[in-house]
Order: C-alpha cells, then structure tokens, then sequence
C-alpha cells in the first residue's frame, strides 16, 4: 500500500530542485532497474508490482535493499511512463557532482545545450554502446537525472560519467592536447576524414547547433553528408542529435579501437 | 476565438480513428507548417498566433488557404507540444492509402513493429536526409499522421512516401531481385562489407527486433560493432532503433550515392 507522502515524494522528483533537494532520483522499467542494481549506485528503495518481486527478491535481500510491493494502478501514480512497467526504483544521487577530469582514456562526448531529455538519455546510450565512457554537457543542457533521460539511457546511465561543465573553459584548458571534433554543417564530410587520435566529439543543440564561442575550439569540424543524386537536393535540412551523435561516433571510434 | 467545436475537432485529430473518419491530420510548429505548405499535401486550414499570420499571409493568400488568428493561449488547448509555437495546421490526408510499389529507386527503408512515434518521425526525417524517398512499414507500426511522428520528421513528411504493407509478402514478392540489409545482432560488422547495389534497409522493433519470419529473408544481415577494446565489455545491450537506422543509411548510402 502506497501511502499518499509516498506518492507526493516519489512525484516531488519529477522536479530538478527536489531531486537536488533530497540528492535521489527515480528509475524506472526492468530494463534499468535491473542496471542500477548491478551499478555501483545505491539503490534507496525500489517499489514493485508482484510479478517483479518474486523474480527479484533474493537479489535485493543479498543486496540488502528495502522494497514495497505495490499494485499496477498505484505503480500509475507515480510513473512518468505512459505505459508504465513492473518497477520503480529511488536511488541515491553522488553527493558532489565530480569536476570534469583534465584526461580520460578512450573518446569523449560534449554536449552543448541539449534540451531533449530523449535525446541526452540516447546519446548517452550511444556512447556506452560506443565504449565511450565519459560525457561532458555545457550547464544549459538538461538535467541527467529527469526520469526521461534516465529511461532513454537504458540502463547507461550506471556505467557512463556525466559531467556538467562550462565547455569553453574546458576546452580552453586542455590547450589544443586532444583533437575536438565537431559536428558542423560546413565542416568536412566525414566519410573522407581518417582518424588517428582519441578526443572530444561534440554535438550541438538540437535548435541552434554549436554555439560561436565553441565553434572557434573545435580542431576538425566535420559533417556528415547527405547524398543527393537521386533527389536533385531536395531534402531534410538537418539530422536528429541523437542519430548524428551515433553516426559520428561510429565513424570516428570505429577507425581507433 | 476558437469554437468550442473547434477545439474539439481538433483534438479528436489526436486519435487514429478520428484521423481517419475525418481524413485529416495534425501538423505544429513553424518547421512542419512551412514545409506543409511547400509540399504537395493539401492544407485544410491554418491557426496561428499574430507574428507567424504577419509574416505568411501572402502565401497564404496566394495559395488560398484558409487561415484563422488565435492566441497563444487558444494554441495550448490545441496543441500536442509542451511548448506550443506559433501555428499548427490542419492537413488533408491522402484518399487512399497507396500499395507499396514493386520497384522504385534508389534505397528504401523497411521498419517492422516501430511503436514510437519519436523513433518513427526521426527515422523519415534520416532517410529523406540521405536521399531516401520510401518507407515501408508494417500494419502494427505506429500511424504516421499522429502528431509526435509529424512533428519528429521535421517536415520531411512531406517528401518521404509511407507505405504500411505486410512485409514477409512484400519481400516475398521481390524474389530475391534486390538485396534486403537486415540489422540484426549476429550479422556481419557493417563496417567490414562492401555494397555496391541499392536495395531494403530492415530495421526491427525497440523490443523485440526484427520478427522471425522477415529475419530469414534478409541476405545481407548486418550488425553495427561494439568497440570493447577499453571497456571489457561491459556496454550497452542495444542502440536505440533511430540510431541504428541512421547508422545503416549512412554507411550503406555513402558507398552507393
């Protein structure tokens, strides 16, 4: 039985300044409950229809985490699903966000002014598919722990760093040590390029691209091209984020690792 | 002043049956409208906010369009977005649905089950960038004419034809003539092959994949690689269905076109 200070906690965390306020946030479907308890994040509480506890309950009394079994139609009022799944899970948030580290190995994404939460989760998904394991977002980029961006990581969320830092001083600091490619419409087309050393892919926002102070820092603008033979240059005028974040860092990572 | 009939003309455009029943379809935001009105769909009639009207009543007049003033305020009750903008636009739908046609040109796009209609509108809006002008889709794939598919091509809605057609008939049909690049998680690294003839990109469903009576008429089953060298392995289980999509057109067209 889910008691009504429960459901207003559990909502309360839609909201940015509660999740900050009470350093939890919700995750929620199998797919990334299951992540998170096998991610090195606490797992405050998990709140579960039956079918789901009796397959998972060994597993969260090993782990020691609390549990309350709850109905589908209470599992309705606090999910931000609109065909909301078996589970909800609180977990805990890391108390202090980590400052953006001065090397990493491998790529990197940084991502500036992201405002979809669906496309910030699947870029993040992206880049752990990618085994990119290290994401940097300008601090006008959404919040990675909306209940959106969480369940479009898929389950990522655990295993990639997030990390929210003014890109320009960022980049301004690294003094040209790592290649920064950015994704440009005038930049050069992608599939000519080769690519010898790891770096920074960085994406732009979803309505205005990357902003000037960045676009001067990038070391490779590149784009990806459309193919116009057929069409006569009749065509979209622009990618998704998301589907352009994948395609660049498939073309870049596939030629490093 | 938007009736109260009005009103809920409109929002009964949200449901496929209604959608159908009145032969209409939802088009928001100023990217979507222009297109629209630049296609060769017909447009039912326009409601907009003072700015948009001021900056569009010659074409509209020219092309002698129905148009209405409304406020911000009477756009919100109408409108599918979270932040609604300055016009949304009613479109007449095509009388019949057209059967998918036996040969066409250049690649095509096969997506089988697709349920969101993000995934769905990003995937339109990918293949009209690479030059891709049709679209297959399965009869339980999510309608093209609800709003969030609209409004995620972009505008390419309106140059993409879409076809919702049994897929095993229709590959059937083909007889082997042209090759079917199938997605699928045992294939052969995309990055590795070759292509030198234009042909079907399958794409499966986000949870279940393609389904196993399409998988065995694919003849090139294809797989995106995951880059471990630095991770273990230990990496997201899948991409998100819009990304792989865009990976495969990129990869398969930029040999071809």
């Amino acid at each position: 039985m889910l008691s009504q200070s429960q459901t207003k906690f559990i909502n309360s965390l839609k909201v940015k300044k509660y999740r900050q306020l009470h350093s939890s946030f919700i995750v929620e479907g199998e797919k990334g409950v299951d992540e998170l308890l096998n991610s090195t994040l606490s797992t405050q509480k998990v709140y579960a229809c039956e079918e789901w506890i009796d397959s998972h309950q060994d597993q969260l009394e090993s782990l020691k985490i609390e549990y309350q079994l709850i109905s589908p139609d209470e599992l309705k009022k606090i999910s931000d699903l609109s065909t909301p799944n078996q589970v909800l899970a609180i977990a805990v948030m890391p108390d202090e966000p980590t400052p953006a580290p001065e090397s990493f190995e491998g790529m990197a994404l940084a991502l500036d002014g992201i405002r979809d939460p669906g496309n910030l989760g699947t870029m993040i998904r992206t880049a752990d598919w990618f085994g990119i394991r290290q994401v940097f977002c300008s601090p006008d980029s959404v919040d990675v722990f909306n209940p959106k961006v969480v369940q479009s990581t898929m389950g990522s969320f655990g295993r990639v760093k997030i990390f929210y830092t003014d890109l320009e001083n960022y980049f301004v600091n690294l003094q040209n040590k790592i290649p920064i490619y950015g994704a440009l419409l005038e930049g050069e087309e992608i599939n000519k390029k080769r690519f010898d050393k790891a770096g920074i892919i960085l994406i732009g926002s979803e309505s205005h691209g990357i902003r000037p102070q960045l676009r001067s820092l990038i070391s490779h603008p590149l784009r990806i091209p459309r193919f116009t033979r057929l069409t006569g240059e009749n065509q979209a005028e622009s990618l998704n984020a998301s589907v352009a974040n994948g395609i660049m860092c498939f073309e870049i990572c596939k030629q490093l690792f």
